[in-house]
Protein backbone atom coordinates (compact mmCIF):
# COMPACT_ATOMS: atom_id res chain seq x y z
CA UNK A 1 0.00 0.00 0.00
CA UNK A 2 1.31 3.76 -0.76
CA UNK A 3 0.39 6.55 1.45
CA UNK A 4 0.62 9.82 -0.92
CA UNK A 5 0.37 13.10 0.07
CA UNK A 6 0.96 15.21 -2.63
CA UNK A 7 -1.68 16.16 -5.78
CA UNK A 8 0.77 15.85 -7.92
CA UNK A 9 2.23 12.38 -6.83
CA UNK A 10 -1.77 11.34 -6.56
CA UNK A 11 -2.28 12.12 -10.30
CA UNK A 12 1.05 10.41 -11.54
CA UNK A 13 0.20 7.25 -9.87
CA UNK A 14 -2.90 6.98 -10.83
CA UNK A 15 -3.09 7.87 -14.29
CA UNK A 16 -2.20 4.26 -15.01
CA UNK A 17 -5.44 2.92 -13.25
CA UNK A 18 -8.87 1.84 -15.38
CA UNK A 19 -10.70 1.21 -12.32
CA UNK A 20 -10.34 3.37 -9.32
CA UNK A 21 -12.78 2.73 -6.33
CA UNK A 22 -12.63 6.01 -4.04
CA UNK A 23 -13.80 6.27 -0.47
CA UNK A 24 -13.30 9.50 0.76
CA UNK A 25 -12.79 9.74 4.72
CA UNK A 26 -11.36 12.28 7.73
CA UNK A 27 -9.65 9.32 9.29
CA UNK A 28 -10.20 7.89 12.78
CA UNK A 29 -11.59 4.74 11.11
CA UNK A 30 -13.97 2.66 12.79
CA UNK A 31 -15.56 -0.96 11.23
CA UNK A 32 -18.48 1.41 9.14
CA UNK A 33 -15.57 2.66 7.53
CA UNK A 34 -13.74 -0.79 7.17
CA UNK A 35 -16.91 -1.96 4.89
CA UNK A 36 -17.03 0.56 2.85
CA UNK A 37 -13.41 -0.52 2.09
CA UNK A 38 -14.38 -3.87 1.47
CA UNK A 39 -17.57 -2.18 -0.64
CA UNK A 40 -14.73 -0.64 -2.63
CA UNK A 41 -12.55 -3.87 -2.92
CA UNK A 42 -15.23 -5.81 -4.00
CA UNK A 43 -16.42 -3.29 -6.72
CA UNK A 44 -12.46 -2.69 -8.14
CA UNK A 45 -12.04 -6.49 -8.30
CA UNK A 46 -8.11 -7.85 -8.56
CA UNK A 47 -7.37 -5.18 -11.25
CA UNK A 48 -8.90 -2.22 -10.38
CA UNK A 49 -7.57 0.72 -7.63
CA UNK A 50 -9.07 1.03 -4.10
CA UNK A 51 -7.93 4.76 -3.01
CA UNK A 52 -9.18 6.31 0.69
CA UNK A 53 -8.75 10.08 1.34
CA UNK A 54 -7.65 11.35 4.89
CA UNK A 55 -8.63 14.78 5.80
CA UNK A 56 -9.67 16.65 8.44
CA UNK A 57 -12.10 19.16 6.26
CA UNK A 58 -11.87 22.45 7.73
CA UNK A 59 -14.80 23.77 5.40
CA UNK A 60 -17.29 21.75 6.67
CA UNK A 61 -17.13 22.16 10.74
CA UNK A 62 -19.76 25.04 12.00
CA UNK A 63 -17.86 27.79 13.97
CA UNK A 64 -19.27 26.42 17.07
CA UNK A 65 -17.67 22.95 16.00
CA UNK A 66 -13.95 21.94 17.15
CA UNK A 67 -12.09 21.11 14.15
CA UNK A 68 -8.95 21.21 16.20
CA UNK A 69 -9.98 18.53 18.51
CA UNK A 70 -11.08 15.94 15.93
CA UNK A 71 -9.14 13.02 16.36
CA UNK A 72 -5.94 12.56 14.25
CA UNK A 73 -5.05 8.99 13.81
CA UNK A 74 -3.33 8.34 10.41
CA UNK A 75 -0.61 5.58 11.24
CA UNK A 76 -3.90 3.43 13.18
CA UNK A 77 -5.77 4.50 10.08
CA UNK A 78 -3.35 3.51 7.62
CA UNK A 79 -2.76 0.09 9.13
CA UNK A 80 -6.24 -0.43 9.13
CA UNK A 81 -6.09 0.90 5.78
CA UNK A 82 -3.73 -1.73 5.03
CA UNK A 83 -5.59 -4.70 6.35
CA UNK A 84 -8.69 -3.95 4.21
CA UNK A 85 -6.15 -4.23 1.03
CA UNK A 86 -6.79 -0.74 0.09
CA UNK A 87 -3.98 -0.11 -2.40
CA UNK A 88 -3.55 3.78 -2.14
CA UNK A 89 -3.68 6.36 0.95
CA UNK A 90 -3.79 9.96 -0.11
CA UNK A 91 -3.32 12.14 3.10
CA UNK A 92 -2.72 15.75 1.68
CA UNK A 93 -2.20 18.54 4.24
CA UNK A 94 -4.08 21.52 4.65
CA UNK A 95 -1.81 23.67 2.83
CA UNK A 96 -2.34 20.84 0.04
CA UNK A 97 -6.05 21.07 -0.37
CA UNK A 98 -6.16 24.83 0.80
CA UNK A 99 -3.29 26.48 -1.02
CA UNK A 100 -5.43 29.86 -0.47
CA UNK A 101 -8.28 30.37 0.43
CA UNK A 102 -11.20 28.12 -0.51
CA UNK A 103 -13.43 30.98 -2.29
CA UNK A 104 -15.41 28.69 -5.14
CA UNK A 105 -17.89 26.76 -3.30
CA UNK A 106 -20.45 24.03 -4.03
CA UNK A 107 -23.64 25.64 -3.39
CA UNK A 108 -26.28 22.53 -2.09
CA UNK A 109 -30.04 22.45 -2.99
CA UNK A 110 -32.42 23.85 0.01
CA UNK A 111 -31.54 20.11 1.25
CA UNK A 112 -27.96 21.53 2.93
CA UNK A 113 -30.45 23.50 5.50
CA UNK A 114 -32.42 21.19 7.14
CA UNK A 115 -32.59 18.00 9.48
CA UNK A 116 -28.80 17.69 10.00
CA UNK A 117 -28.20 21.19 8.21
CA UNK A 118 -30.09 22.97 10.47
CA UNK A 119 -28.16 22.30 13.05
CA UNK A 120 -25.14 22.58 11.59
CA UNK A 121 -25.00 25.88 9.18
CA UNK A 122 -22.52 25.26 5.96
CA UNK A 123 -21.85 21.93 6.72
CA UNK A 124 -23.00 20.55 3.31
CA UNK A 125 -21.52 23.29 1.25
CA UNK A 126 -18.34 22.26 2.91
CA UNK A 127 -18.45 18.65 2.18
CA UNK A 128 -19.60 19.38 -1.36
CA UNK A 129 -16.94 21.12 -2.28
CA UNK A 130 -14.17 19.12 -0.57
CA UNK A 131 -15.86 16.07 -2.55
CA UNK A 132 -15.87 17.79 -5.85
CA UNK A 133 -11.56 18.92 -5.24
CA UNK A 134 -11.04 15.21 -4.32
CA UNK A 135 -13.07 13.73 -7.28
CA UNK A 136 -11.09 16.04 -9.72
CA UNK A 137 -7.40 14.80 -7.80
CA UNK A 138 -8.50 11.69 -7.85
CA UNK A 139 -10.78 11.16 -10.91
CA UNK A 140 -12.48 7.58 -9.68
CA UNK A 141 -14.76 6.03 -11.88
CA UNK A 142 -16.24 4.89 -8.44
CA UNK A 143 -16.90 6.48 -5.36
CA UNK A 144 -18.14 5.08 -2.50
CA UNK A 145 -20.39 6.51 0.58
CA UNK A 146 -22.31 5.11 3.55
CA UNK A 147 -25.89 5.47 4.23
CA UNK A 148 -25.47 6.09 7.74
CA UNK A 149 -24.71 9.61 6.93
CA UNK A 150 -28.32 9.73 4.72
CA UNK A 151 -28.47 13.52 4.25
CA UNK A 152 -24.81 13.56 3.09
CA UNK A 153 -25.40 10.80 0.89
CA UNK A 154 -28.43 12.54 -1.03
CA UNK A 155 -26.73 15.64 -1.29
CA UNK A 156 -23.59 14.22 -3.01
CA UNK A 157 -25.46 12.02 -5.22
CA UNK A 158 -27.33 14.72 -6.03
CA UNK A 159 -24.90 16.79 -6.59
CA UNK A 160 -22.84 14.31 -8.88
CA UNK A 161 -26.17 14.22 -10.71
CA UNK A 162 -26.59 17.54 -11.40
CA UNK A 163 -22.71 18.51 -12.16
CA UNK A 164 -22.79 15.39 -14.56
CA UNK A 165 -19.90 14.04 -12.85
CA UNK A 166 -18.51 11.52 -14.83
CA UNK A 167 -18.81 8.69 -11.37
CA UNK A 168 -20.68 6.00 -10.57
CA UNK A 169 -22.14 7.25 -6.71
CA UNK A 170 -21.92 3.46 -4.85
CA UNK A 171 -23.98 3.98 -1.50
CA UNK A 172 -23.35 1.33 1.03
CA UNK A 173 -26.16 -0.07 3.32
CA UNK A 174 -25.88 0.86 6.80
CA UNK A 175 -23.12 -1.83 9.43
CA UNK A 176 -25.33 -2.36 12.19
CA UNK A 177 -24.07 -4.37 15.56
CA UNK A 178 -26.20 -7.60 16.28
CA UNK A 179 -28.95 -5.94 18.21
CA UNK A 180 -29.41 -3.08 15.42
CA UNK A 181 -27.43 -0.28 16.86
CA UNK A 182 -25.82 1.68 13.88
CA UNK A 183 -22.07 1.37 13.85
CA UNK A 184 -20.60 4.65 14.45
CA UNK A 185 -17.14 6.43 16.84
CA UNK A 186 -20.03 8.26 18.88
CA UNK A 187 -20.83 4.39 20.20
CA UNK A 188 -17.62 4.45 22.14
CA UNK A 189 -18.73 7.51 23.65
CA UNK A 190 -21.80 5.24 25.38
CA UNK A 191 -21.67 4.03 29.08
CA UNK A 192 -22.49 -0.06 29.45
CA UNK A 193 -25.81 0.85 30.58
CA UNK A 194 -26.55 3.72 27.64
CA UNK A 195 -25.33 0.77 25.34
CA UNK A 196 -27.93 -1.08 26.29
CA UNK A 197 -30.36 1.29 25.56
CA UNK A 198 -28.87 2.27 22.34
CA UNK A 199 -30.42 0.00 20.11
CA UNK A 200 -34.11 1.84 20.86
CA UNK A 201 -33.14 4.01 18.39
CA UNK A 202 -33.05 1.82 15.44
CA UNK A 203 -36.20 0.11 16.95
CA UNK A 204 -38.23 3.23 16.58
CA UNK A 205 -37.27 3.25 13.07
CA UNK A 206 -37.89 -0.50 11.97
CA UNK A 207 -41.23 -0.14 14.00
CA UNK A 208 -42.20 3.15 11.72
CA UNK A 209 -41.22 0.94 8.85
CA UNK A 210 -43.40 -2.20 9.28
CA UNK A 211 -46.64 0.35 9.92
CA UNK A 212 -45.53 2.19 6.95
CA UNK A 213 -45.50 -1.49 5.27
CA UNK A 214 -48.77 -2.46 6.58
CA UNK A 215 -50.59 0.17 4.85
CA UNK A 216 -50.61 3.10 7.60
CA UNK A 217 -50.12 6.58 6.07
CA UNK A 218 -51.06 9.37 8.60
CA UNK A 219 -46.95 10.07 9.18
CA UNK A 220 -47.26 13.20 11.97
CA UNK A 221 -49.25 10.13 14.16
CA UNK A 222 -45.91 7.72 13.38
CA UNK A 223 -43.36 10.33 14.41
CA UNK A 224 -44.87 11.40 17.25
CA UNK A 225 -45.73 8.46 18.16
CA UNK A 226 -42.01 7.24 17.79
CA UNK A 227 -40.90 10.56 19.39
CA UNK A 228 -43.20 10.10 22.28
CA UNK A 229 -41.96 6.76 22.98
CA UNK A 230 -37.90 7.47 23.23
CA UNK A 231 -38.44 10.35 25.24
CA UNK A 232 -40.88 8.20 27.81
CA UNK A 233 -37.27 5.95 27.67
CA UNK A 234 -35.40 8.65 28.51
CA UNK A 235 -33.86 10.52 25.46
CA UNK A 236 -33.82 13.64 23.70
CA UNK A 237 -35.13 13.34 20.05
CA UNK A 238 -34.44 16.20 17.62
CA UNK A 239 -36.14 14.83 14.88
CA UNK A 240 -37.63 11.56 14.19
CA UNK A 241 -39.22 12.36 10.53
CA UNK A 242 -40.64 10.49 7.39
CA UNK A 243 -39.28 11.68 4.18
CA UNK A 244 -38.78 11.07 0.85
CA UNK A 245 -35.77 9.71 -0.58
CA UNK A 246 -34.71 11.84 -3.52
CA UNK A 247 -34.63 15.17 -1.48
CA UNK A 248 -35.46 14.50 1.83
CA UNK A 249 -38.58 16.89 1.57
CA UNK A 250 -41.89 15.69 3.38
CA UNK A 251 -43.21 12.78 0.72
CA UNK A 252 -46.65 13.53 -1.60
CA UNK A 253 -49.51 11.12 -1.61
CA UNK A 254 -47.44 9.82 -4.69
CA UNK A 255 -44.02 9.06 -3.26
CA UNK A 256 -43.50 5.56 -2.56
CA UNK A 257 -39.44 5.60 -1.88
CA UNK A 258 -39.35 6.87 1.57
CA UNK A 259 -37.18 7.50 4.53
CA UNK A 260 -37.15 7.28 8.17
CA UNK A 261 -34.33 9.49 9.67
CA UNK A 262 -33.71 10.16 13.13
CA UNK A 263 -31.59 12.23 15.69
CA UNK A 264 -31.89 11.89 19.18
CA UNK A 265 -29.31 12.30 22.37
CA UNK A 266 -28.78 9.38 25.08
CA UNK A 267 -27.21 11.10 28.02
CA UNK A 268 -24.11 13.62 26.01
CA UNK A 269 -24.05 11.41 22.88
CA UNK A 270 -26.15 12.49 19.96
CA UNK A 271 -26.85 9.23 17.59
CA UNK A 272 -28.27 9.28 13.85
CA UNK A 273 -29.76 6.43 11.92
CA UNK A 274 -31.93 6.34 9.15
CA UNK A 275 -34.15 3.15 7.43
CA UNK A 276 -34.96 3.38 3.77
CA UNK A 277 -38.56 2.19 3.46
CA UNK A 278 -40.21 1.29 -0.66
CA UNK A 279 -44.20 1.61 -0.23
CA UNK B 1 -17.22 16.45 -38.44
CA UNK B 2 -19.94 15.26 -35.73
CA UNK B 3 -22.86 17.11 -34.51
CA UNK B 4 -24.15 14.87 -31.11
CA UNK B 5 -26.78 16.06 -29.32
CA UNK B 6 -27.04 14.16 -26.03
CA UNK B 7 -24.46 13.65 -22.97
CA UNK B 8 -24.34 9.55 -23.57
CA UNK B 9 -23.34 9.52 -27.06
CA UNK B 10 -20.91 12.22 -26.45
CA UNK B 11 -19.39 10.30 -23.89
CA UNK B 12 -19.13 7.03 -25.93
CA UNK B 13 -17.81 9.35 -28.87
CA UNK B 14 -15.06 10.73 -26.57
CA UNK B 15 -13.74 7.76 -24.68
CA UNK B 16 -11.30 7.23 -27.45
CA UNK B 17 -9.75 10.26 -27.31
CA UNK B 18 -6.32 10.98 -25.74
CA UNK B 19 -6.28 14.66 -26.39
CA UNK B 20 -9.35 16.67 -25.83
CA UNK B 21 -8.86 20.72 -26.63
CA UNK B 22 -12.55 22.07 -25.41
CA UNK B 23 -14.32 25.75 -26.94
CA UNK B 24 -17.18 26.11 -25.32
CA UNK B 25 -19.30 28.66 -26.78
CA UNK B 26 -23.57 29.71 -26.75
CA UNK B 27 -23.12 29.84 -30.71
CA UNK B 28 -23.90 32.40 -33.07
CA UNK B 29 -20.15 32.50 -33.96
CA UNK B 30 -18.50 35.17 -35.12
CA UNK B 31 -14.48 35.68 -35.82
CA UNK B 32 -13.62 35.95 -32.68
CA UNK B 33 -15.37 32.40 -32.01
CA UNK B 34 -13.23 31.05 -34.83
CA UNK B 35 -9.83 32.41 -33.93
CA UNK B 36 -10.40 30.13 -30.64
CA UNK B 37 -11.14 27.13 -32.87
CA UNK B 38 -7.38 27.74 -34.73
CA UNK B 39 -5.91 28.03 -31.15
CA UNK B 40 -8.00 24.65 -30.14
CA UNK B 41 -6.93 23.20 -33.61
CA UNK B 42 -2.88 24.15 -33.14
CA UNK B 43 -3.04 22.49 -29.10
CA UNK B 44 -4.34 19.70 -30.22
CA UNK B 45 -2.44 18.53 -33.12
CA UNK B 46 -3.17 16.41 -36.20
CA UNK B 47 -4.10 13.32 -33.08
CA UNK B 48 -6.00 15.23 -31.14
CA UNK B 49 -9.91 15.89 -30.56
CA UNK B 50 -11.15 19.88 -31.08
CA UNK B 51 -14.67 19.83 -29.43
CA UNK B 52 -16.85 22.93 -29.62
CA UNK B 53 -20.27 22.72 -27.70
CA UNK B 54 -22.99 25.15 -29.00
CA UNK B 55 -25.33 25.94 -26.27
CA UNK B 56 -27.20 28.92 -24.93
CA UNK B 57 -27.35 29.00 -21.34
CA UNK B 58 -30.60 30.26 -19.61
CA UNK B 59 -28.75 29.94 -15.86
CA UNK B 60 -26.29 32.90 -17.17
CA UNK B 61 -28.80 35.43 -17.93
CA UNK B 62 -30.07 37.94 -15.85
CA UNK B 63 -33.80 38.39 -15.32
CA UNK B 64 -33.64 41.47 -17.37
CA UNK B 65 -31.80 40.17 -20.03
CA UNK B 66 -32.98 38.33 -23.31
CA UNK B 67 -32.57 34.86 -23.32
CA UNK B 68 -35.43 33.82 -25.54
CA UNK B 69 -33.97 37.19 -28.06
CA UNK B 70 -30.42 35.29 -28.21
CA UNK B 71 -29.73 34.45 -31.59
CA UNK B 72 -29.87 30.62 -32.46
CA UNK B 73 -28.01 29.32 -35.58
CA UNK B 74 -26.87 26.05 -35.27
CA UNK B 75 -26.71 25.14 -39.20
CA UNK B 76 -24.47 28.33 -39.60
CA UNK B 77 -22.31 27.40 -36.70
CA UNK B 78 -21.96 24.36 -37.53
CA UNK B 79 -20.57 25.02 -41.56
CA UNK B 80 -18.13 27.77 -39.24
CA UNK B 81 -16.56 24.68 -37.39
CA UNK B 82 -16.68 22.76 -40.03
CA UNK B 83 -14.36 25.19 -41.97
CA UNK B 84 -12.44 25.48 -38.46
CA UNK B 85 -11.55 21.89 -38.59
CA UNK B 86 -13.40 20.80 -35.47
CA UNK B 87 -13.87 17.18 -34.98
CA UNK B 88 -17.29 17.38 -33.01
CA UNK B 89 -19.95 19.85 -32.13
CA UNK B 90 -21.62 19.35 -29.26
CA UNK B 91 -25.14 20.81 -29.27
CA UNK B 92 -27.14 19.27 -26.22
CA UNK B 93 -31.14 20.90 -25.85
CA UNK B 94 -32.19 22.59 -22.50
CA UNK B 95 -33.62 19.43 -21.73
CA UNK B 96 -30.45 17.68 -21.61
CA UNK B 97 -28.71 20.54 -20.11
CA UNK B 98 -31.30 21.22 -17.22
CA UNK B 99 -33.39 17.60 -16.65
CA UNK B 100 -34.48 19.03 -13.50
CA UNK B 101 -34.16 22.38 -11.97
CA UNK B 102 -30.11 23.39 -11.60
CA UNK B 103 -30.10 24.00 -7.45
CA UNK B 104 -26.39 22.60 -7.52
CA UNK B 105 -24.57 26.02 -8.42
CA UNK B 106 -21.11 27.08 -8.00
CA UNK B 107 -20.76 30.08 -6.15
CA UNK B 108 -17.75 32.20 -7.42
CA UNK B 109 -15.63 34.23 -5.38
CA UNK B 110 -16.29 38.11 -4.68
CA UNK B 111 -15.11 38.61 -8.54
CA UNK B 112 -18.41 37.23 -9.12
CA UNK B 113 -20.53 40.90 -8.21
CA UNK B 114 -17.65 43.17 -9.30
CA UNK B 115 -17.29 45.01 -12.91
CA UNK B 116 -19.43 43.22 -15.90
CA UNK B 117 -20.76 41.32 -12.46
CA UNK B 118 -22.57 44.16 -10.90
CA UNK B 119 -24.94 44.98 -13.71
CA UNK B 120 -25.20 41.41 -14.16
CA UNK B 121 -26.52 39.84 -11.03
CA UNK B 122 -25.56 35.54 -11.33
CA UNK B 123 -23.97 35.72 -14.45
CA UNK B 124 -20.93 34.19 -13.73
CA UNK B 125 -22.55 32.12 -10.91
CA UNK B 126 -24.46 30.83 -14.41
CA UNK B 127 -21.14 30.32 -16.41
CA UNK B 128 -19.85 28.70 -13.76
CA UNK B 129 -22.15 26.07 -12.82
CA UNK B 130 -22.63 25.16 -16.73
CA UNK B 131 -18.59 24.94 -17.72
CA UNK B 132 -18.49 22.90 -14.87
CA UNK B 133 -21.26 20.90 -15.65
CA UNK B 134 -19.85 20.88 -19.52
CA UNK B 135 -16.11 20.09 -18.09
CA UNK B 136 -17.73 17.07 -16.37
CA UNK B 137 -19.25 15.87 -20.11
CA UNK B 138 -16.44 16.32 -22.21
CA UNK B 139 -13.51 15.74 -19.86
CA UNK B 140 -10.56 17.27 -22.00
CA UNK B 141 -7.24 18.10 -21.18
CA UNK B 142 -7.72 21.56 -22.37
CA UNK B 143 -9.98 24.09 -22.65
CA UNK B 144 -9.97 27.53 -24.51
CA UNK B 145 -11.08 30.78 -23.65
CA UNK B 146 -10.76 34.40 -25.18
CA UNK B 147 -9.45 36.92 -23.15
CA UNK B 148 -11.97 39.32 -24.42
CA UNK B 149 -14.48 38.35 -21.95
CA UNK B 150 -11.32 39.01 -19.10
CA UNK B 151 -13.58 38.53 -16.40
CA UNK B 152 -14.95 35.20 -17.39
CA UNK B 153 -11.57 34.01 -18.04
CA UNK B 154 -10.46 35.34 -14.73
CA UNK B 155 -13.52 33.31 -13.18
CA UNK B 156 -13.17 30.28 -14.52
CA UNK B 157 -9.50 30.14 -14.31
CA UNK B 158 -9.97 30.79 -10.41
CA UNK B 159 -12.53 28.21 -10.36
CA UNK B 160 -10.22 25.67 -12.24
CA UNK B 161 -7.69 26.20 -9.64
CA UNK B 162 -9.66 26.36 -6.84
CA UNK B 163 -11.95 23.14 -7.88
CA UNK B 164 -8.85 21.43 -8.61
CA UNK B 165 -9.89 20.84 -12.20
CA UNK B 166 -8.05 18.29 -14.17
CA UNK B 167 -8.02 20.63 -17.08
CA UNK B 168 -4.83 23.31 -18.59
CA UNK B 169 -7.26 26.60 -19.39
CA UNK B 170 -5.74 27.82 -22.28
CA UNK B 171 -6.67 31.72 -22.38
CA UNK B 172 -6.55 33.57 -26.26
CA UNK B 173 -5.63 37.10 -27.40
CA UNK B 174 -8.01 39.14 -27.77
CA UNK B 175 -8.15 39.48 -31.97
CA UNK B 176 -8.82 43.12 -33.26
CA UNK B 177 -9.30 44.60 -36.65
CA UNK B 178 -6.47 46.32 -38.07
CA UNK B 179 -7.74 50.15 -36.04
CA UNK B 180 -7.58 48.34 -33.33
CA UNK B 181 -11.40 46.87 -32.32
CA UNK B 182 -11.55 44.28 -30.95
CA UNK B 183 -14.16 41.80 -32.46
CA UNK B 184 -17.26 41.44 -31.24
CA UNK B 185 -21.01 40.39 -32.15
CA UNK B 186 -21.62 43.37 -31.32
CA UNK B 187 -19.71 45.66 -33.42
CA UNK B 188 -22.27 44.38 -35.88
CA UNK B 189 -24.84 46.83 -34.31
CA UNK B 190 -22.46 50.19 -34.86
CA UNK B 191 -23.02 52.66 -37.62
CA UNK B 192 -20.86 53.56 -40.29
CA UNK B 193 -20.36 56.36 -38.06
CA UNK B 194 -19.59 54.66 -34.50
CA UNK B 195 -17.45 51.85 -36.24
CA UNK B 196 -14.80 54.66 -37.07
CA UNK B 197 -14.81 56.13 -33.69
CA UNK B 198 -15.08 52.27 -32.09
CA UNK B 199 -11.35 52.21 -32.05
CA UNK B 200 -11.17 55.08 -29.94
CA UNK B 201 -11.64 52.23 -26.62
CA UNK B 202 -8.72 50.41 -27.53
CA UNK B 203 -6.91 53.59 -28.10
CA UNK B 204 -7.84 54.55 -24.27
CA UNK B 205 -6.58 51.69 -23.15
CA UNK B 206 -3.47 51.58 -25.09
CA UNK B 207 -2.76 55.28 -23.53
CA UNK B 208 -3.04 53.90 -20.57
CA UNK B 209 -0.73 50.95 -20.67
CA UNK B 210 2.03 53.00 -21.93
CA UNK B 211 1.43 55.48 -19.44
CA UNK B 212 1.68 52.75 -16.63
CA UNK B 213 4.56 51.06 -18.46
CA UNK B 214 6.72 54.89 -18.53
CA UNK B 215 6.54 54.78 -14.83
CA UNK B 216 2.95 56.39 -13.82
CA UNK B 217 2.06 55.23 -10.83
CA UNK B 218 -1.36 57.83 -10.40
CA UNK B 219 -3.94 55.04 -11.16
CA UNK B 220 -7.04 57.31 -10.50
CA UNK B 221 -5.64 60.25 -12.70
CA UNK B 222 -5.00 57.96 -15.25
CA UNK B 223 -8.28 56.20 -15.24
CA UNK B 224 -10.47 59.35 -15.35
CA UNK B 225 -8.33 60.85 -17.86
CA UNK B 226 -9.31 58.11 -19.93
CA UNK B 227 -12.92 58.62 -19.16
CA UNK B 228 -12.94 62.34 -19.66
CA UNK B 229 -11.50 61.96 -22.76
CA UNK B 230 -13.80 59.49 -23.98
CA UNK B 231 -17.41 61.44 -22.94
CA UNK B 232 -15.63 64.33 -24.82
CA UNK B 233 -16.32 61.84 -28.18
CA UNK B 234 -19.78 61.50 -26.92
CA UNK B 235 -19.22 57.57 -25.34
CA UNK B 236 -20.70 57.25 -21.67
CA UNK B 237 -18.16 55.03 -19.63
CA UNK B 238 -19.61 52.67 -17.03
CA UNK B 239 -15.54 51.78 -15.89
CA UNK B 240 -12.35 52.19 -17.03
CA UNK B 241 -10.26 50.92 -14.45
CA UNK B 242 -6.52 49.62 -13.35
CA UNK B 243 -6.95 45.97 -11.53
CA UNK B 244 -4.74 43.48 -10.94
CA UNK B 245 -4.72 40.43 -13.21
CA UNK B 246 -5.74 37.49 -10.62
CA UNK B 247 -8.68 38.57 -8.62
CA UNK B 248 -9.88 41.94 -10.67
CA UNK B 249 -9.56 43.87 -7.77
CA UNK B 250 -7.54 47.25 -7.55
CA UNK B 251 -4.00 46.98 -7.78
CA UNK B 252 -1.74 47.10 -4.28
CA UNK B 253 1.59 48.67 -4.08
CA UNK B 254 3.72 45.13 -5.02
CA UNK B 255 1.34 44.24 -7.99
CA UNK B 256 3.18 43.77 -11.06
CA UNK B 257 0.53 42.07 -13.17
CA UNK B 258 -2.21 44.69 -14.59
CA UNK B 259 -5.30 44.61 -16.58
CA UNK B 260 -6.72 47.78 -17.70
CA UNK B 261 -10.76 46.88 -18.13
CA UNK B 262 -12.99 48.94 -20.07
CA UNK B 263 -17.25 48.95 -20.30
CA UNK B 264 -18.71 51.94 -22.79
CA UNK B 265 -21.79 52.22 -24.97
CA UNK B 266 -21.29 54.41 -28.13
CA UNK B 267 -24.85 55.15 -29.16
CA UNK B 268 -26.92 51.74 -28.17
CA UNK B 269 -23.78 49.44 -28.36
CA UNK B 270 -22.27 48.63 -25.29
CA UNK B 271 -18.47 47.62 -25.79
CA UNK B 272 -16.49 45.77 -23.71
CA UNK B 273 -12.33 45.68 -24.05
CA UNK B 274 -8.76 44.90 -22.26
CA UNK B 275 -5.67 45.26 -22.26
CA UNK B 276 -3.36 43.38 -20.04
CA UNK B 277 -0.08 45.44 -18.45
CA UNK B 278 2.78 43.81 -17.12
CA UNK B 279 4.83 46.77 -15.04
Amino acid sequence: MEIIHTISELRSRLKVESLIVFVPTMGSLHAGHIDLMRVARERAGVGGCVIVSIFVNRLQFGPKEDFGKYPRTLSDDCDKCRAARVDVVFAPDESEMYPEPQTYLVEPSEIQHILEGAVRSGHYRGVATVVLKLFNMVQPQVAVFGKKDYQQCRVLDNMARQLNLPVEMLLAETVRADDGLALSSRNGYLSPNERTEAPQLSAALSAIKSALRKGERNFVALESHAQRTLMARGWLPDYIVIRRQSDLLPPSISDRALVVLAAARLGATRLIDNLEVSI
